[in-house]
């Protein structure tokens, strides 16, 4: 591209009708062209209603790829589930799940295993191009299918869910903007795309593995993972994250939710650049990673702590701190006890761990839970 | 027994605590000598907040059970969930899934299918008295184990309804009184146990498989399925529902959420009552099923019907007569289309159906689920 | 007019934004010309979210005027408040207070009685053309200048009750539809104008007094009648509901919240049509009141019954027909007391009542209204 | 009193039930002795559910006075709501209002003018020790009688509330511990207890007059208030905080809710006790008011600032410096506007202010209450 400035498409995309009838939609901006020959990417915030800092990091990167040298297209797209962000509750954003159902907003994207194998079968001997077209094409298929062909009709997040998987099924790398409750920056990375994890300025990656449970990431990635397992039970050998599998996902976890700063959303997407310079989605030699400690472990060592009683909870431990066996991680108070009991009960836990986030209120029910650690980890060194 | 009134044996069981350290409890009535030979119930009401028509059936199951002649050990528990029960939002009991995490209450029960195929092995030429009892045994230290031995701790969910199942696996028969939103009253009953179904008062069945979901019923059935299954599978027969097989667990729909009625609830208890007598926990054979209209539908064909948009629902369709394809379930009201587009929306099936339960309120999002009904059903014979 | 069918006019109105930007629109139909000489109406419906069952009624209103000899303005609001009927908690709608500060709905519209004296001042000896014209424009600007000229803003539910009160002082005539939760039909009726109370096919009215505590109805006829007291002080005499203050605003209650039914609607159409004709807003002499028993109390006598206890609510007393001093409104269902206490507890009163509405969900807190009742109360006789 | 540790006293009382049955009960904890001749304080925390921090204030003080010379009265109340601290929504406390009924937990104190006028009449000659002992002995006793005898019952927030005035009434001093969403630490102090505010280590202070809206500061205080004024008009002439007129009501925000920080509160008690040595409820002269400069307001001029559209907000205004006129407040997020419209708005005002509080939560809806500044500010200067 030349010294002008990049422009982008908008569109409008419809995701779903409240009872008076008002119609939510969520914008689409893209920088498409035919021309484009580098990896393509998709890249959502908002999925869970409370967690909004995603929004301020795709206007950075709006205001940043402006002037980016674009390689493969790009596909952005802010305030994805306007249902559960505009849900209030009290003063907070009840943006987790769907307040009717309950279910998790995002544990309702789509894939079905049954298809990879009748793939293989009559694509074991297509040429790379036409299995990555046509595998493509069937994911696609799918969710048009799911779409609008349904005649007891989908649930108000499956609407939703499967339009934005449309768009993300386009793409080869997948960016989900999330963030924790009270939370460090973290990340969840597929097992074989370890290396790209130090491309992101984030401290601590989750190695999640290759299992299907309704998350947009996993949506995005597993599919081409279990194809790249049959083709190789056949004897047909590809690699992951190479060739027509460049294929990687990440649920980006910006910090805190409830929360957007502007120039933190700067430096997020700056972070996120350099991952696309990484990859090839943009030539911009000036987005490169931050020297940092990047801890990472494996998704069964990354644990919660569940309260042990009811209480209001001083949360203690620092994130991204290696904690030794036996400190404190809270002091829960309990002024009913005050007098005739034990009115600070402290937790800890028996061997080391690393903080990554903890509740978003002092006040828990036996069996809330306080935080979410690493249990076993390591550092993670850039290649 | 003679024909003095029972006497009863009531605990209080801790199963939470609030912020503010407040304990909350459940009741538990028992019926229970070293005397009763015949199989063990129990029967627990209240597990999701604003289902609690089963606490009035177990009051009157209660009085009723005083002067029944008792053969087997009964166990009843109203209230079991008080942390739901408790949970006002408006004016309604938001009582479905746990407040801040989106949980079902009744998706929280365990069942670790792996333990199955070592203890077929290990007890291959048991006796089939201490294939039973070791079993129990079995079962009931996994959820020791669960509710002593985490040390990350438990859910909120997990906590209560471990305490349940320890409860429930004490018994041969499992009975969990549910309702529906606005609902018909409607049973869940394994496949296996269908002859069973026939000697309740209730007009509707759906017919689940041996699938384990994470419900209550389920959670008592489907061990003792899958080790029938895997004393098969080395040759060993038994049959489901007979001798030491004799489990069956239900799960019992009773109507709408949000109402007590005890008058109903009087001939509620006498339809369970029924059931007991056939299943000889009692020996009181003036209780009796009524004659009625049995219909039956397997899960797979028990579907929900999603709104195809937002609006406010007029809602049709009766509960229990067979509706005809075409014939509309609902109409929608859509008045920011009225002068300028169709006001009314109706809602059909392009096949017969029996409505069993609808949504609970007029204002609907699209993809609300507005109706459950049998989409393929067939009469039950009682035998 | 003539035979054909009247045409209306319908605008939307913006009365709010979420958080994704979303824009809340407010359909408004009217039928309005410079011939008409009868007396205007407004009437609105669904300021509470729950509380749908007055936008069939204006669904059917609609219908019904097209047929119409229409003589005065009519203007109706259907969805007067979308914020609130589309703000789902669990399966119900959360919409009878703003769900981040708490604070009703239809206690938002604007009164300053400061305006009234220096307005009777000036205008002590206007021509009664000028004094009713002066004073609607005075209550429009009043209204303007909230909503246009406040460095500070405005809160949420004030900008949409202003938006609405600017409509409906537009007219002579206003029609709040409201629901109670479960509830029969009822009426708040200015107590001046309790000789329309009759033409509703409602059979019971509140006379409520001329205190403005932030209503709809009491933000619409409270300053005409302030007015006429400070013109009566000044020694000049109107009548209330004669003349130029032929006002008169009623708050109508259509039965229970999160229902609608178009053919119970078609029957709440027509009695709101019978005091349309009554007013002469219409000239259809076949929409006449039905002939019933009517009962009212005043407001200070219709009084809210408060649960003495938490527990579980079996309601007993029928709407509409007066119950004896004694017996019981409900009995508490109370099974933690069950065995070693009273499990059921009866609720009565030392007066006869006449029972109006019910809270909407069996279980209670200690302090949670059961009952609203007409504890004093006389028949009321149409004239 | 000696150098052993003082001893305290601790009750249990019960203020609510919930649907299950379960009572919830607030500890009481006092220092009390026929021997103090100091003025008395009351100190209770947590009336709202999510503004937790006092609890842990009132753990520090117990800790500190453990060592203190007691010279008056001392009762403490933490956990005064157990139904507000205990309902979670999502992973928040809605504890502002009653979530069935929308009512401010801190609005229904109770206080009827009515009754001074006849007390002044009847008390006009009488002692002042009698005027102190009669009047405080009235108000207890109105309490009373809206507990005990109130044949229609009492809402669940009136039956907290009043047992809470019981106890409080009979203290001379009453701090209400409670926090705002995200804030600095203020207080709201009566016009005529000015010289007392110093004494706080609070920086902010809004001065408020004299009129009752429901809440404890206000219920304890005033009628002392409108007492002196009666019977000042009688000529017989009191000074406010003086003598058996020496009543002073404080609602103490220390900061954010959502969080309890111990050290914090430690310093907080700190600041407590630095009053109560003061106004001479301890004899322990090492409490002394912290140098700082501190701003108050009159009420006012304490100001909320509401959103003039939907977005999400990122709060730019620092708590407690003044903000020049024209500065931004905040700047909202309005995503959808990007590319065709404005995506960032800033909010500021005419003139100079000083920022208290902001709203919980980044995402806002048109009218959310944004900031609460002073708008005129002055400084206070210890005496």
């Amino acid at each position: 591209m030349s010294n002008s400035k990049n422009i982008f498409n908008k569109t409008v995309m419809p995701v779903g009708e409240m009872a008076s009838g008002a119609k939510l939609t969520v914008p689409v901006y893209s920088y498409k062209t035919d021309g484009f020959v580098g990896p393509s990417v998709y890249i959502q915030a908002n999925m869970h209603g409370a967690e909004v800092q995603g929004n301020a990091v795709i206007f950075q990167l709006l205001e940043l790829l402006k002037d980016c040298n674009i390689k493969g297209n790009i596909t952005l797209v802010p305030y994805a589930n306007p249902v559960a962000c505009n849900h209030k509750n009290g003063e907070y954003t009840l943006g987790r799940f769907d307040p009717i159902t309950g279910v998790n907003w995002n544990r309702m994207y789509h894939f079905d295993e049954s298809v990879i194998a009748p793939f293989a079968d009559k694509f074991i001997d297509a040429t790379d191009g036409d299995i990555q077209q046509q595998f493509k094409q069937l994911m696609l298929n799918e969710i048009e299918q799911k779409l609008e062909h349904n005649i007891f009709g989908l649930t108000t997040g499956q609407r939703i869910a499967y339009q934005l998987q449309r768009l993300a099924h386009q793409a080869d790398l997948v960016l989900d903007l999330h963030t924790g409750p009270i939370s460090s920056k973290h990340l969840y990375c597929p097992e074989y795309a370890q290396a790209s994890a130090s491309y992101f300025d984030i401290p601590h990656t989750i190695l999640i593995p290759n299992d299907f449970d309704g998350a947009m990431d996993e949506a995005t990635f597993c599919p081409w993972w279990y194809l790249q397992q049959a083709y190789e039970a056949k004897g047909r050998t590809f690699e992951m994250g190479q060739g027509i599998f460049n294929k990687e996902s990440f649920t980006v976890e910006l910090g805190s939710q409830e929360q957007i700063d502007l120039d933190v959303a700067h430096q997020d997407a700056m972070g996120i650049l350099s991952y696309l310079q990484y990859k090839g989605v943009i030539d911009a030699p000036n987005y490169q990673p931050q020297e940092m400690t990047r801890y990472a472990c494996y998704l069964k060592d990354y644990k919660a702590l569940y309260s042990p009683m009811g209480g209001m909870v001083d949360y203690l431990a620092n994130f991204g701190e290696p904690l030794a066996a036996g400190e404190p991680l809270a002091r829960i108070l309990r002024m009913d006890n005050y007098g005739d009991g034990d009115p600070l009960h402290y937790v800890a836990l028996d061997h080391p761990v690393l903080p990554i986030l903890h509740f978003a209120s002092a006040s828990v029910n036996q069996g809330t839970e306080l935080y979410k650690v690493f249990s076993k980890f390591f550092e993670l060194n850039a290649e």
